[in-house]
């Protein structure tokens, strides 16, 4: 459909387009990124410096990566000479609905533009983009996307689907796993799943049943072990002994169960009183860790992980 | 308050029974196993065979482990040189209340007596026990037992603290990690938050919003990974640049609105029709999937990933 992708524009170098910046230049691409906010340019390079390293599987050496990218103040003029971009941008409808209607008639119509956003649906901001809006679609990355391979591929109802494919073998080809969302859902996918467990957990803790600590120890020591593994689906197959259809039928029941007890315990998002709860219950346990050293320790470990499964894969 | 534990009763040497059999043979520990179950001596022996090597951070070679158990076909007469029984017989309430009663009687009263139970509190099944049900609680392991550290301890309204304590520290000297669940809930914390993230996959492959591969794909390259290493509340409180007031503050209404939109699109396990769908979808994947090798790769890398935790926990 078009030509391969040798140079993405990175429009936003926060956090999530810094990170994607050392993927794409870890796995032989250019890079031309700008960004407003005073400082972007230094901390940039500072980031890069820094993670280009620690990417895996990366095909470039981390100095060659810091001489092929280049930060521009105004990325119009490169608009002509990217063949993909990956935008950035703040979490807000009027700012995005603006942007990409100006990136939409200045970027040649087969270049595919892909959104991180991470809540908005790309229906809610193509709106007064008049040129090729097809070629418009969510890429939802997770933080940090240079280490966590996962994208959600979002089309909004006018998206080509050439280009769902085309964004899925692009983020393919740097080692990252697309899921495709069929339906524009609040949350896309993750966002809901996570969702489902945090409420439950500030149930948990909230109700005393559990400390905070205890409740995320259930999941690093148990649950999240066998997740990072085997999905919830995989894992209620292989708990059905290789049958899922015996996994339903032999502890449905008992799932329905919890579930209706969750039902009558659920977490009260609307009270002050309760979130003020949770909250002092949290930073009572998170206070007297050493959150740069988790950071850390999860960083190191989620890299051999994801090279392992790289491995696994045959890569 | 009681002599080191130096020989664990187990009783029922299924699933869990075995693995948890090899577990306390690789860290040092003799075993006395019964199982009434035809053919349940020469399955064990086969299944130590295979896992004992497969414990992270063994300190007894597999051949010893080989020499340091018994399997015997009546309990009874070695109760009384026991340190601690861990019980894995059937889910059945009738059954365990027997079992505990008669365990209870002729087990020396400093004995602590640990069920395995993933969903029937202790409280329902100790009620016949006259000798010392203080020292009787919940010990539940997570599958694979021998590889996956959780232990979710559950005391019940009579358990003495110092069992709880006791417990705790034994759990711990096999490099297990335990939480301290201190109300008899329904599925306790890791069922109950499994059923949470469940019920959405659930609804979201129904709907067709995912395929069950795709939405199992979220977990594993994305929520699961991190999960495996920060648990959710700890992912938030990074996700809220280490404050996770911070993060309440901004995406607790973001994730308010998910469950909203989550509750009105719940899976309905009352509906023949949606549970029959369901499996359709997931048979439709897994029956196109090696779960031999699914469950060996899994095994292989959740291996690595435990010692990997161990070495950074300086083990």
């Amino acid at each position: 459909m078009s030509p391969p992708i040798q140079t993405v524009g990175v429009i936003g170098a926060g956090v999530i387009g810094a990170s994607w910046t050392a993927l794409f230049l870890a796995k032989g691409l250019k890079v031309i990124v700008t960004d407003p906010a005073p400082g972007a340019e230094a901390k940039l390079r500072d980031y890069l410096q820094e993670y280009c390293c620690a990417v895996p599987n990366a095909t470039v050496a981390p100095d060659i990566c810091l001489n092929n990218y280049t930060f521009v103040k105004d990325i119009d003029p490169y608009l002509g000479s990217v063949d993909l971009i990956q935008e950035n941008g703040p979490e807000r409808v009027d700012f995005k609905r603006r942007l990409f209607a100006h990136l939409d008639a200045k970027t040649p119509p087969h270049v595919l533009i892909a959104s991180s956003s991470s809540g908005l649906p790309s229906s809610t901001f193509v709106t007064e983009c008049t040129n090729k809006p097809a070629r418009i679609l969510i890429g939802h990355p997770f933080n940090p996307p240079h280490l966590v391979p996962l994208v959600e591929v979002v089309p909004h109802p006018g998206t080509g689907k050439d280009y769902v494919t085309a964004a899925y073998n692009f983020y393919k080809s740097l080692d990252k796993d697309s899921v495709v969302v069929n339906q524009e859902t609040p949350g896309f996918i993750a966002n809901r799943l996570q969702a489902a467990i945090c409420a439950e957990a500030y149930s948990l803790v909230s109700r005393g049943v559990v400390s905070a600590e205890d409740l995320d120890k259930t999941v690093t020591s148990g649950l999240g072990l066998r997740w990072a593994l085997t999905g919830p689906i995989m894992t209620n197959t292989l708990g059905g002994g290789g049958d899922f259809n015996h996994f339903m039928d032999h502890l449905g029941p008992a799932l329905k169960s919890w579930l209706d007890d969750m039902e009558v315990n659920k977490f009260d998002f609307g009270s002050e009183e309760k979130v003020d709860d949770i909250k002092k219950k949290v930073n009572g346990w998170t206070s007297q860790v050493d959150l740069k050293k988790v950071e850390g320790d999860r960083d190191v470990l989620l890299a051999d992980l994801v090279k392992g499964k790289l491995g696994q894969a045959g890569k």
